[in-house]
């Protein structure tokens, strides 16, 4: 299964909420635990570029950051404000 | 299965390729497609910031955009250089 068949599927269950969201995943495959991650101030500059689009309040983001001995992902889940994107 | 598990599960298929990478995956579920999309322009700007971090070239990245009537979905593979990320 490819991961834009799991976003398929996953969102047979939400439609129906009728909710404008944006879901960001960001996940680092490892090779050396031996550097610093980045995806803390990744994640805050992708906040920033976001936020050049859609109008997002800090509550409506809900952020997960997982770490393992190979990966790192970044999630980061915004419920959008209905028909308030700046470009339209 | 929540999306970080589509992950862990992925994870076990590449580790073995000893390849640092970087996926990212932007879906956009809307309401409504009277809208312009913004994500290419995203793209983009997702672009600039992780070059930031990771020395990045253009060859090493694959995007697939995708879009159906309800969901957006922009994913960016990124096979990054060993050991060249810019903040070690």
């Amino acid at each position: 299964m490819s991961l834009l068949d799991y976003f398929k599927i996953s969102k047979v269950g939400t439609a129906s909420l009728a909710k404008e969201r944006l879901q960001i995943l960001v996940a680092h495959e490892r090779t050396s635990l031996n550097q610093p991650t980045y995806l803390p101030q990744l994640q805050k500059e992708l906040l920033e570029v976001i936020r050049k689009y859609v109008n997002v309040s800090q509550d409506a983001i809900s952020v997960s950051f997982e770490q393992d001995e190979h990966q790192e992902t970044l999630e980061l889940n915004i419920v959008l404000p209905e028909l308030q994107t700046k470009n339209t």
